[in-house]
């Protein structure tokens, strides 16, 4: 492998999408099931509410005639006949053309109403017109957005019971190694657990792809290749986990050359570094690195942009917060490096930034902490005390001490 | 209506929490089936990876005691007598217990190895050794945080395969109004589309509760008595949506006090000053306001942290942005104001904040914003040109221009 012409991530990514082209597909969907998914139509009004008119507050309905010479006698009023209930949304007899709101109403023994002598009413006071709360055509949201709860509930006031969405793209994984055992199987020497699956299946699904899990493939290029075409048959995107190291078994980048076209083999960024990109009869094959971080580095910089522009959505922009190193923090200036941390919210707003040391940490305290940072090319590192903006992986809540 | 002594949000949620005691309570579930789930007790690994050794680099595995005086002559090593292929994470026979990288090997036609002179072999270099990655008793993942799908590999990477979390907490949510229709029912004067099921199911499914939505009940107190029995018998919390206006129709609270402690009825703050809440049973019973917007703020400020508290996770504190208010933003100060808002991000990275104007706005244009600011008490309002801080409702990537 040549390390002077190895790719940093950028430039990976921007071979990759010169490489490929897909048109994101689109589906109709009902409502009820867009949750999440990616409105592919601008959506527009189909009907105008209140059909007619709604009281604009909680009140009664009366006939604004009535009153033209100030606030006639209502000792006698019947309700229904001379007046009419009218909370705020109800429509109302069309012998009423005016609410009271509440507050200027007492109400005697016999329900007879007595308005304060202040109330002013014309024809249409505090009454609101048909299309008061939406007006037929008119914008209900934006294409191109994720359906947040909200957005349902206001595409449903506008008639929409169908959306055309974004196609989830199917995207297999195939975790390779000789090694691996299906988390849950007794483990024995010589053995490790395929940990990956469960991550990317999951990871996948918080991206909106649909994943397609498939079982251990051993190291031998033969049973890669026949997973790869049976996945590629299944699907949109191809993962092959693992199976990309330097030695005898780089099975991952012989794969993609027997198979198809090999774009890139090697990265400027660790873990991970020999992780390699490729594309087999138009579909994407990503051989990410099989130790978890470096996977979840994979599928997070690589895989997740790629998912993105099959739903037409830009690629995720994670919170960030600046905080003051606990120690320092050092990494090799060749490489992108993925440096996870620990952020603590303190009393006093500001935040600070325990680095996992790469050397000492144990997987499960790395994949364990709440942000990360990305180490620039030919960065210098930085000491303890410095500030360094970092990319949360949890919700602010959870970084107070 | 008392005007004088609302609550203000705080107060009200105070008053509720200590009215209300709840014990979260916990189920063990599959670990494929956990993500998301907020996970109830401190985990540890269960055994130690790898189970004896793996390489910690692509190489080969060698018998360090022929390399004691220095690189010994391997022109006739056979592959499996001499040397065994030993990349990173591997295990290998136990006639070796070094590894020596790839990088500083080649092979010949024969396939026995060429070693660099330079290359230097002692008993363990480059093996790790049991328990490396994982051992056991390591902690793999505290308890009270959301599961993550690399918690997942973590987890599973130590061995658990089944997690403890807490349940979900079932949330009834009843729509109440006479005037109201499902959604995708043919429109007619006087009657408004349920838009508010929709949105708290999907909404409270975020929030991690289990939502149990409940056909139309009408503007009925029998009806709304029945359905509020139904609904205490199969859940934890029960919502009652619309109902609570100040009129004759003023079900909700008589529904309350009726049958258990009403603790608030209305409540400084808007769109949903109606809005009340009680203890029926032992449990909570909440009746928000029915016009969507206001639907959405009891839901967020008043639900959502009770939800959190079945659930042993602190509040939700969304990601905050700090932008320039295109326009004036005023809002009366006797109350805390939920005001929809626009953001941008500009391409000097610095934002923008467009109020929907509570008066002009459609519904939609307010539903569909990507930020909201909350208005303080006894706050005068905002000019254009001012910096305010807005609580994000979308992702940063769709705040760009």
């Amino acid at each position: 492998m040549k390390t002077l012409n190895t790719p940093t991530r950028a430039q990976a990514l921007e071979s990759f999408f010169q490489s490929w082209s897909f048109q994101p597909r689109t589906e109709q969907i009902p409502l009820a099931e867009a949750c999440g998914r990616v409105l592919a139509e601008t959506q527009y009004s189909r009907h105008a509410l209140p059909v007619v008119r709604a009281s604009g507050m909680d009140g009664i309905g009366v006939d604004s005639s009535r009153f033209l010479n100030g606030i006639p006698d209502t000792s006698q009023w019947i309700l229904g006949v001379d007046y009419a209930r009218a909370d705020t949304g109800d429509d109302f007899d069309d012998r009423f053309d005016a609410v009271i709101p509440i507050e200027n109403i007492t109400f005697d023994s016999r329900n007879a109403p007595r308005i304060s002598p202040e109330t002013q009413v014309s024809a249409g006071s505090n009454v609101r017109g048909p299309g008061s709360m939406v007006k037929e055509g008119d914008l209900l949201m934006e294409k191109n957005l994720p359906l947040r709860p909200a957005d349902l509930a206001v595409l449903a006031t506008g008639g929409v019971t169908e959306v055309p969405v974004y196609k989830k793209p199917r995207v297999a994984f195939i975790p390779a190694g000789s090694e691996l055992i299906p988390a849950g199987t007794p483990l024995s020497r010589g053995k490790n657990i395929d940990s990956n699956s469960i991550m990317a299946e999951h990871t996948l699904n918080e991206m909106g792809a649909r994943p397609i899990c498939y079982p251990i493939v051993k190291d031998d290029l033969p049973a890669l290749k026949e997973a790869l075409r049976r996945a590629l048959a299944e699907s949109d995107i191809v993962i092959v986990s693992g199976g990309s190291s330097k030695g005898d078994e780089d099975y991952g980048v012989r794969l993609i050359q027997a198979e198809g076209e090999l774009i890139f083999q090697g990265i400027a960024a660790a873990p991970g570094r020999p992780m390699s990109a490729g594309i087999v009869g138009g579909k994407p094959v990503v051989n990410i690195s099989g130790p978890t971080l470096a996977a979840f580095y994979g599928l997070d910089w690589f895989v997740r942009p790629i998912v993105a522009h099959c739903l037409s959505v830009p690629p995720l922009r994670r919170q960030k917060v600046t905080g003051v190193l606990t120690e320092d923090l050092s990494c090799p200036p060749a490489m992108e490096i993925l440096c996870k941390v620990q952020v603590r919210r303190n009393e006093d707003g500001g935040y600070t930034v325990r680095p996992c040391s790469r050397n000492n940490a144990t997987m499960s305290s790395m994949m364990a902490s709440n942000a990360l940072y990305i180490s620039k090319i030919g960065g210098a590192g930085y000491k303890k005390g410095d500030t360094i903006e970092v990319e949360l992986l949890r919700s602010e809540e959870y970084l107070m001490i």
